[in-house]
């Protein structure tokens, strides 16, 4: 492709709207262009990245038995009624009315086509496994777009759906696509971890989530460098200490002037912040709560909306706490009218030190049970850097990453709600055991530049580059150099590998800048001090350095390079 | 792929609803499925089709200069408002308020978005041509949805936007289309045909349609052997005979007890048809209109509604005509209040025969300027088998077809409204040139059904079948042939030969009439019979005779007649 025929222009200024390292760039490289708030064109170098992709994911999908079709963008809405799903969906579903007067949805998932689908066409047991996937346009009112294509209205997704005989059968489904989807990232050139999530809207019984690690990812993962554990810092697990046997002793209170902080109050008793219960004021669905914690905790309101199933969770105003008679600062779980909910750390052990509710004062040995009681107790604390790892006693590290894929077993509901069942050997009619696989095409590729960057631009990765090598021709108005890079983007043609060739007349400055903004792999500069050394320059991307290659060793060579970075990945 | 494994079941009874033969046979074959009207999901069979016919587009659409993007399905209401097609569309264009009560319409077409982004990204001659497209989900919500996949309210189209400094430009522009689109019937095995259409909708200065010619089509084709002119019987020209010079005569009448038709009026008075007035009478948008047309000549009643820009054409009521003081069977456009269109036909000569206005009665010498005017004059007949070709006075002939190809020169109009503006070489700016181009893949791979089937199924050209081969192995039980069977399929994979292979526990008689419903181009038959004559049967699905051939060279054998019919194709 000649440059200076693409659709597409790069600019200097950084956009003022773009937040993330990825939006930023991907505006900067004129690859990506908003139509309307989370709804983007693809120009045609993020277009082919995008295809590359595709045809990546095509392929696991294919390899682990997977069938392709296509499902409709356009969804009765009386099949989102029957899921019960529309409500979980809320007015994140997309709604419209036709010109018959019937209400139409907008897909932003097809579990309930595809089940829709699976109940006309599977009969037998003999017609199982099923594994249906397509690479298809959904649709998502989201309320709050951002991150470029991070987080959008409309977006293509490949999104698998799998239909079992029993729990067996989809564990090894399951398995597969864990295993399809750590080959597509590795085969898309891109680190990832596969870690333990939280259901959500989607619903069903278990799931993992497929992250990109980058700095600037928007999650953090909690992992153990020792048994490899991790997952979303929203659902980690981690060890929170044996009970210490003790005997309960009569709750006694003590001053503590001008001492609010955990800290400050452990401090000046001369205690761990472990033995001290920790108090936070929540709003949930306009219910106030009490959460209540081990005092070196912290809660984890991801775990704690779900808890309480919970549409919307959000701190208490200073307000709003003093409206309950609490003293802040000295805040205490016992004699509350409102909900108390427990973290379980602060079962295993008793006699804390909690507030007295009364300013300047403490009470010690609170007992959860004989002082106060929980409306419930359950894991709502945050895993941070330096917990004990549940699984194998290690320590937790953190880390940050981007979702790029999430997988879930959903087991029957679906295919009892909209009778996708099967006869078993012995004449029995069964319900299909499902799962669901998605990947979003876009996201995953925004995660690739977080991923691979540096000041100046993108450092795409060989397999999903828009082109492999990016041809610098400087000086074109002499003759000599011209001819010479004419001939380099001719013959690399020929050899079957197309690639981005400026021929602009433009300064070499801008064509460098153009070069590391559009961040191909592979960089050939041709100019009249090249060829008088001989050849021209070949470098990567992402090194400094670079080899002066003879104009007739150039198809090999770049050859051999792109090899050598498509296997690393392979 | 194994039958046993395949998504999707075939039926042998023909489904109720399904007037057209590719509709009944996508179904039967269990290759596609209807959501909701007008709203299919793609089984893995026919999904295999379209992404070969994806494929071929692609791949022409990028010798022609073609850089593939992706706009969205979202677009803002106020870019139809801006571009005034909005109204144009009406209740086709599908609407929806999202959760901020914005307006989005769906993308039934992309001329909007695509010159908001050219107006982004060109700014100088330099810049041009553009010739972008993408393979996109369109929706419309579309009155009468029918045929299967032929009209549906939501499908693939591969469109295309080129953009041009001038009409000379935009004819290259054209012209590279049209025989891309050629190139892309040809190549997907299909007999196409260009021919000359009518703008609709879409708007602007020329179009023309392709048509894949089948008895089945629902689309009349006028065309002349002789020059190669062809046209929709809605927009096609004829020679209508040279004017004969006459004197105007005075009028007269003449008795006609009895006779009301052309026919009978003129052979009563011993006259040609072409010696007399036809008057038709219409409601064209609630107004009563009179076209009169030479009697041997029928009206078109496109043409007649767009000369009107009416919105809504149909023939008045017996009612309607006697309400407007007219006698049926004796009316005459001389006199009448009403609007009377004239076709161009009238205009040759003077002195013709039309009605009285009385029963029974005739009126000789009647003259169009004299007599009686137009409102308008122009052509609104219609061309029929053995009219003479306007171009080369040849024989017109008749054909049918589908519709599966629109090309447009759209001119200046978009590009004005939206700012896509070039600068020229002396600083002026200029409105861009544009044209656009579709192509509907699922209509397109309709089409190729409605062309190529018999009374037993789908006969897939080779170019876009889902396999090339069907392996119907027979008695399977029979550990010979199962052995065989499995080894064909194994070695046709093993040289790149994707197949379908039957593995089912079925009879032959089912087997044998799946393979035809499902339409491979070539089918082998193992069994018992055909290892004890040393081999397997294969023989192609349009033909009854079968080769016997050594299963050591079925794997050359099948790759040969794949090449002969691809080639045929190229």
């Amino acid at each position: 492709m000649r440059l200076s025929l693409l659709f597409g222009k790069t600019q200097r200024e950084i956009p003022g709207e773009a937040e993330t390292i990825s939006h930023q760039l991907l505006l900067r490289a004129g690859m990506i262009n908003q139509l309307t708030a989370g709804v983007y064109s693809f120009m045609p170098l993020a277009w082919r990245s995008a295809k590359k992709i595709m045809d990546i994911i095509r392929d696991e999908m294919d390899a682990a038995g997977g069938q392709e079709i296509t499902m409709p963008v356009l969804q009765p809405i009386e099949l989102w009624e029957k899921s019960g799903r529309g409500a979980a969906f809320g007015a994140n579903l997309f709604k419209l009315i036709d010109r018959k007067d019937r209400v139409l949805a907008l897909g932003p998932t097809h579990e309930e086509v595809v089940t829709d689908l699976a109940a006309h066409y599977i009969q037998s047991y003999r017609d199982l496994p099923q594994r249906l996937y397509q690479i298809q346009t959904k649709l998502r009112d989201e309320p709050r777009p951002r991150g470029g294509l991070v987080r959008v209205r409309e977006f293509i997704m490949k999104d698998m759906y799998t239909f079992d005989a029993d729990d067996a059968g989809l564990e090894v489904s399951y398995q597969k696509m864990v295993q399809a989807y750590k080959n597509i990232y590795r085969r898309c050139g891109l680190k990832a971890m596969a870690i333990e999530a939280d259901s959500g809207a989607i619903g069903g019984k278990a799931s993992h989530e497929f992250m990109v690690l980058a700095e600037s990812g928007e999650d953090e993962i909690i992992f153990c460098p020792g048994c490899g554990y991790a997952a979303n810092v929203e659902k980690a697990k981690f060890d929170k200490g044996s009970s210490i046997e003790q005997i309960p002793l009569p709750m006694t209170d003590v001053e503590t002037p001008g001492k609010e902080s955990i800290e400050d109050v452990a401090k000046f008793l001369n205690l761990a912040p472990s033995q001290m219960l920790k108090c936070v004021f929540y709003i949930a669905d306009k219910e106030f709560i009490i959460a209540v914690i081990r005092g070196d905790l912290e809660i984890n309101e991801v775990k704690l909306k779900n808890l309480l199933k919970a549409t919307d969770l959000r701190l208490a105003t200073a307000e709003e706490v003093s409206e309950q008679g609490i003293i802040a600062g000295s805040a205490s779980p016992v004699g509350q009218k409102a909900k108390v909910i427990a973290d379980d750390s602060i079962v295993s052990s008793i006699n804390y030190v909690g507030g007295a509710n009364i300013a300047g004062r403490h009470t010690n040995n609170v007992v959860l049970g004989r002082d106060f009681n929980a409306y419930k107790t359950s894991d709502i604390a945050s895993a941070g850097v330096g917990a004990k790892c549940a699984k194998c006693g290690g320590t937790l590290e953190s880390t940050r990453g981007i979702e790029v894929g999430h997988v879930f077993k959903l087991g029957t509901f679906l295919a009892e709600t909209f009778g996708a069942l099967y006869t078993d050997p012995e004449g029995n009619q069964k319900p299909c055991v499902m799962g669901c696989y998605g990947i979003g095409v876009g996201r995953l590729l925004a995660a690739a530049i977080e991923q691979n960057h540096d000041d100046k631009g993108i450092i795409w990765p060989m397999p999903i580059a828009p082109y492999p090598i990016h041809i610098c021709g400087l000086s074109l108005d002499n003759e000599k150099v011209k001819e010479a890079a004419d001939k380099i983007y001719a013959d690399l043609y020929t050899a079957g590998i197309q690639s981005l060739y400026d021929d602009r007349i433009e300064s070499p400055g801008v064509k460098f800048n153009d070069a590391d903004l559009l961040g191909m792999p592979l960089r050939i500069t041709a100019s009249p001090r090249t060829l008088d050394k001989g050849g021209i320059e070949l470098k990567k991307r992402s090194e400094k350095t670079f080899t002066l290659v003879p104009i007739d060793n150039i198809v090999g060579e770049v050859k051999r390079m792109i090899d050598e970075q498509m296997k690393a990945a392979a």
